[in-house]
């Protein structure tokens, strides 16, 4: 799978738009360019250019011109992945794309594996693991939030707060080795009281980082919301009161439209994902119990749900609907916000009776809103706020959004946990330090500082091609 | 309309992929993008920056980092549009791309509009109109040929030709309109029997070049072909077969998944639109009935129908299908290939009966195949080829592709033709002299000499935006 010998190419583009860029790296990006290039000043030659230039000029195949392109070139070291490289930017025509591809790679060039670009700014030093893995995470990202957690990861916060934990340990676990070298003269090099620090400040960080990874993992898939309610009771409307506000901008980009399988809008900066559900009664219709059944899924899936009743159903109607869906989130964490629709139309007086007789459990919200008139929308999108506790994604805290990252995490917890049992327990020295390397392994895994082909392979298969 | 002042931007690749690109261009572009981004080395400044080169850093908002971004910069009048212009290549997010939009607009530019950098570049003497239209055809090319055509277009060769026969008309009319001004004193400038030469080289010229018009919008849209015959004829068998060949390389290239309405293929260089119709038989039964209109329908808008019979079902089922398809295309011109399916398993020697019986008309091509095996496929495809004319095409012959040239290029031939019978039946200069005026006017809207604001606006819009 290395083969940092080849020059690899691919484009790092896709296929609409104006103009297309093709990416080649490799020792012989530059001499297998000047084969198919030809500037439009003929005293100009690619390979005498400098770093950090553009040159003007044709793509020719033979006698065929393919393309009036610029070329951009950088020098190794000072490139993306580290090696020599080419930027062509050509016209988003598929022939032309097509054709430099396979200029390219009939003069020398091998066509790049999704995320070879990266891996090859890996391998060179350009940038450690979970960097590598933050590139990913900030082209796939379409919120601030989640945005802003992968580009503090693609700088290196996460890493560096890594290193020094795994620094530290290092430091412990080099002396206590040294101890147990000594083994028979019953030295101490390793002062016990602040090895207990030590785990214990480590172990904090740990947990704290993998408990944040179900808010990373929301922010970075986007917090799923179910809606549910009775028919009628005007659910498609507040969806598409929610849809609508944050598309306008984005649909002057090509190529932005998703598929319409599920609905995500971002609100406040939280990308959040919801879907509507059928019915909530009970009835002896098979394809409406069928409808209940997928509600039941859908609920169990959410991490929100807002129930919508119309107000002039009155107490009863959602009092039997706030049972049905209480009754299927009980126990789970999920945050329920109830929402008394149509309150601008409340024609019979039924809010009061509802705020009478509502007896809301704990973490229960109540709102009355009109999805028509818009009237507490801007309530709702508040409280959805909140269930994403703000407070930690505002801060500098790091938040980890990858499962890699996660289960390392988990790893460093249990052998530091038994670090600190051993160390209860005065367990000898060399079973001790097996713990402690284990914890190191797994940071340094985080990192890249200890990586296998595997881990690579597995990282680097998801990413798209060209980067 | 024209707002040559403000500074546009818009992102000029498509959405996915692994970076995109953002333009900026006006005179404002360098100190808009100085605003928001800050190079990694601090000693820089943009404003002080060459052309033709980039500079790595950050772009800003506030405090917050949005993306890595290499800016590559343009000076006036080296660049597309002609104006001083930067290229913000960023990483490939929604949320990166909008912000940093966001933020160009922010500090003074404004969202470009369809074309509107290649309207720029046109007013800015960078190109002429045609040249001009041929960028998004060489954008929109899909095939060889589509491409050639298109460069040789965006390279000059068509507008070049224009020019040289608008001079020359426009020499001459100058010369008649000098003789006008020296009305009664009977002298005669332009030697009557030179122009009568020009205006039917001009004439032939016009000629071809609209005759050039069907083969080009052939060659740029995709050349209609039909596939009629019987059912289980291996119809399907036969398109997955035509259909399959060119796909491989085209799939590495993110984003060029097309809708499956009609199925291309690019043969040989050019691109053909299959449609498969339903069956030919005539029925009593309503539905299929209506399968017929729409066979009749398709193939009335193909340029080639391929019809596909078994072998095994002989002469008699072949010459009922082959009646009535003639029978559809009956005073049109339409390339008929009748392919006779499943050769390789001809048991019954239907062949030969069919060979001894078939009588061809003209311009009918007959063909053994079999589409499970593949055998006569090859044929097929060169047969497909010579309906197209490849010998114009391989050559240095201009093609016209656009129905505004087409056009345009039929009003000069009607101008030109009553110049021709003018000088026949000696007609007054001053008449002779309008009609000439005529050509020479439409022969300067195809290059853009002669424009107006309802012309570009009307070629611009359908570019996309971003170019």
């Amino acid at each position: 799978m290395l083969r940092t010998g080849e020059t690899i190419c691919a484009p790092a583009t896709s296929g609409g738009g104006a103009i297309a860029v093709i990416r080649v790296s490799g020792s012989q990006s530059i001499s297998i360019c000047g084969k198919i290039f030809f500037p439009s000043e003929a005293r100009i030659k690619l390979s005498e250019q400098k770093g950090y230039s553009i040159v003007y000029g044709e793509i020719r195949s033979g006698e065929e011109i393919i393309d009036d392109v610029l070329i951009s070139i950088f020098r190794s070291p000072h490139s993306y992945t580290g090696e020599d490289s080419i930027e062509i930017s050509c016209h988003a025509s598929r022939y032309v794309q097509q054709k430099i591809l396979e200029l390219l790679i009939k003069n020398g060039a091998v066509p790049a594996q999704p995320g070879e670009f990266t891996r090859r700014a890996f391998l060179n030093g350009k940038m450690d693991l979970s960097q590598a893995e933050a590139v990913a995470d900030l082209i796939a990202s379409e919120s601030q939030m989640a945005h802003r957690i992968a580009i503090n990861q693609m700088r290196g916060a996460f890493s560096d707060e890594i290193r020094i934990l795994r620094a530290d340990l290092l430091h412990f676990a080099s002396l206590i080795e040294l101890e147990l070298d000594f083994g028979e003269e019953d030295v101490e090099f390793a002062d016990r009281k602040k090895l207990v620090e030590l785990v214990s400040k480590v172990l904090s960080i740990t947990e704290e980082l993998t408990s944040s990874f179900s808010l990373g993992n929301a922010v970075k898939y986007g917090v799923p919301v179910a809606i549910a309610g009775n028919p009628n009771t005007g659910k498609s409307t507040l969806l598409n009161l929610l849809l609508r506000e944050e598309r306008a901008i984005v649909s002057d980009i090509p190529g932005t439209t998703r598929d319409a399988i599920e609905d995500t809008a971002v609100i406040n900066g939280i990308q959040y994902r919801f879907t509507d559900t059928a019915g909530l009664r009970n009835t002896v219709d098979i394809v409406e119990n069928l409808g209940i059944k997928k509600t039941q899924e859908k609920i169990g899936s959410a991490s929100v749900i807002l129930l919508v009743a119309d107000v002039n159903e009155g107490y009863p109607a959602l009092d039997e609907a706030l049972n049905k869906v209480r009754e299927m989130i009980q126990g789970k964490e999920k945050k329920l916000i109830i929402l008394v629709n149509k309150s601008d139309i409340d024609i019979h007086g039924k809010r009061s009776d509802i705020l009478d007789m509502l007896t809301l459990k704990q973490d229960e919200i109540l709102l009355f809103i009109s999805a028509k008139t818009g009237d507490g929308i801007e309530e709702l999108k508040e409280k959805l706020g909140e269930v994403m506790d703000h407070g930690k994604l505002d801060s500098e805290n790091v938040i980890i959004t990858n499962v890699r990252h996660y289960e390392a995490l988990s790893q460093v917890t249990e052998s530091l946990k038994r670090v600190e049992e051993g160390l209860e327990s005065n367990l000898q020295e060399d079973l001790i330090a097996i713990d402690i390397r284990q914890a190191i392994h797994y940071l340094g895994e985080i990192t890249g500082e200890i990586t296998t082909d595997e881990i690579l392979g597995n990282i680097f298969k998801n990413f798209c091609i060209g980067k």
